[in-house]
């Protein structure tokens, strides 16, 4: 409106915005720290596990033993799909982007849910598991769906990490490869409030429910601002031509003041703190899923950088180790962003439930710059 | 992040903030205006159509005959579903919420559409005809669907309005009907950055595409605080018993300071501009659809407001004029708010190219309230 616009402030990204409290993850970017609910994200890293850390940033405090496995044991009683949900993922195109795949099941399994409509804390966290839950069973086999293979019902005896790559594999996964999956999966679980984070929230502003709201974060992790981060470090990867030629490549994209992607951080000045504990794994999954040239040549890259800019504080981040953890894991380059979805379920449902305990309803205005008293007139 | 955060603003609603320039509507509350492009919106409701009105929000201008005749084409060339989605429609549960109906649906077009990842101008445009098109097939036939009807194939020979009442009753729609429609999807198609438009300007930030940001769009608008106020217009003249219950019922709410639902508005002190001209269709409806019952029930209510509460400037609004044109059209009370959807998919569709011309990353920070330093320790 004309008159009220004058006392408001123009904020085009939201930079100079903060848009309330949140208790969930904290990140201090000059000292590079990350902590969910005040615990380091090294510590949980190396020590928790997915679910774990799903139920600390739902909670706000970590389970004790029972509590973990009651809430184990709700994930995974929803790791299967609805029949109709499987003759649907088998009708898509198998050229279909994952993302969408992703987008249109959560929002198809809110057509499965008889209770969508109950609106409590407790309705919220019952969505939000059958989300997180049927993820993996949704990337998974569409991935074999598309590759002409057969679907593969994900088992109650595994966690998330090991039902995903049992699925994906139609073989039991191995030691080193399913606890990296894990770790990666606790690392991208929450970051403060990103663009998908916020569609949670502006979803959920207007009393909406769960399913709605991280189907729109599924559409916005999607775009390559957000989610892609650590696809384009698997394609510069590819883009290689062996070991020998990584020198001239990475030292011609610094000469020529390009990025190397994989390296550095919007956030992180100091070293990403995601990264440190990834890093170990590499070896070990490279070595037991035999791909170390992968690991060689990136191991190489990381040697170059270091020496080359390393001083000025640049340093590999997540992405740099997640994409390789993926790849060595045998997962299609576009199975990387949706794999980010299957770990931000669980920081999006924590903001959207943390959200609906003091809820308001997000609307900026905007600045009206067209045209006024238009005459309506048609050429004809 | 604890030192920037410092320099920043608190504005939980984002009721301070304007998030960018636009040409697409305007609205002045307190003398009652609502333009598109400069044209005032009783003037659209009684001369244009939905088409139009829809090329007018996309190129800021009105087309000519020819532009206005390729436009059309366009759309109706796009009204049919591939028949993998009439397979996944068939498909769903009968008793499934229809906003996740058509959110689920329209998701899936992204993944029958082979340039779902080209990004431009145009490629956004033809994505956003796709779904435009492909909405009223949807509503419509899964209500069919539900009610253990066949499904009725959409005809290019119709306009949108047409075609949907026609999928709907399977039968040639009156005129007075198809228009009042027309009228209805006019009025709604914007309304400056309401929570489900910015769903989509949140969404395209990240470069997503117009598959993701209409499909974040309709999450939000699935909610009761934006997208379902006619349907509480409607539930409540159900909940009266007849003609004679009416002067009671309104009394009775006005003496306990109750809202009455379609009465006032946020934005609107003047009149509702958008409410002038669709009331005049109320009667020639209820008399095409036999249903004056109605009608005489929603007359008797505007009266009796208008001597208690006109003079304060609480008038009809424009959703009890389109509760009672939807449901005198046979309508189920569920779908108002997907046809809301189905004309709103104009707006958001326009706001998201706006947004795409000079696109920003939409990224609020919070303010941090939880703990810090916590241990990693668990109870066993």
């Amino acid at each position: 409106m004309a008159d009220a616009t004058a006392t408001m402030t123009m904020d085009k990204g939201l930079d100079h915005t903060i848009i309330g409290e949140s208790t969930k993850s904290f990140i201090d970017g000059q000292k590079g720290v990350l902590e969910y609910v005040g615990i380091d994200i090294d510590s949980l890293a190396r020590e928790s596990t997915f679910e774990e850390t799903t139920f600390l940033l739902w909670n706000d405090r970590l389970p004790d033993a029972d509590e973990l496995a009651a809430f184990t044991n709700r994930i995974r009683s929803q790791y299967d799909l609805p029949d109709g949900m499987w003759d649907a993922l088998r009708g898509l195109p198998h050229d279909a982007p994952p993302m969408h795949v992703l987008q249109t099941m959560v929002a198809m399994l809110a057509a499965y849910d008889a209770d969508c409509d109950v609106q409590s804390r407790e309705a919220e966290e019952s969505k939000a598991i059958r989300i997180l839950a049927a993820t993996p069973a949704i990337i998974a086999n569409f991935d074999r769906l598309r590759r002409g293979l057969d679907i593969v019902r994900p088992s109650a005896d595994d966690t998330m990490a090991e039902s995903f790559l049992r699925m994906l594999n139609d073989e039991t996964p191995g030691t080193a490869t399913a606890r990296a999956l894990d770790v990666c999966l606790i690392l991208h679980a929450d970051h403060g409030i990103n663009a998908s984070t916020f569609a949670t929230m502006v979803a959920i502003g207007t009393e909406s429910d769960m399913y709605s709201a991280i189907t729109a974060a599924i559409g916005t992790l999607r775009g390559p601002l957000h989610g892609g981060a650590n696809e384009r470090v698997m394609r510069m990867l590819q883009g290689i031509d062996g070991l020998d030629a990584i020198e001239d490549f990475v030292l011609g994209r610094l000469s020529r003041k390009e990025k190397v992607p994989g390296f550095g951080h919007r956030v992180y000045k100091a070293i990403d703190p995601r990264a440190t504990y990834l890093k170990t794994f590499a070896e070990s999954i490279a070595t037991e899923t035999s791909n170390l040239e992968l690991f060689k040549m990136s191991r190489k890259i990381e040697e170059i950088m270091e020496s080359q800019v390393g001083a000025k504080g640049i340093h590999p981040n997540v992405d740099f180790y997640s994409a390789t953890t993926y790849f060595s894991m045998g997962l299609a380059i576009d199975l990387f962003t949706p794999l980010f979805a299957m770990s931000r379920n669980a920081g999006w449902a924590a903001h959207a439930m943390e959200r609906l305990e003091d809820n308001r309803l997000i609307r900026p205005r905007c600045q009206y710059t067209g045209p006024h008293g238009v005459e309506y007139r048609v050429d004809t």
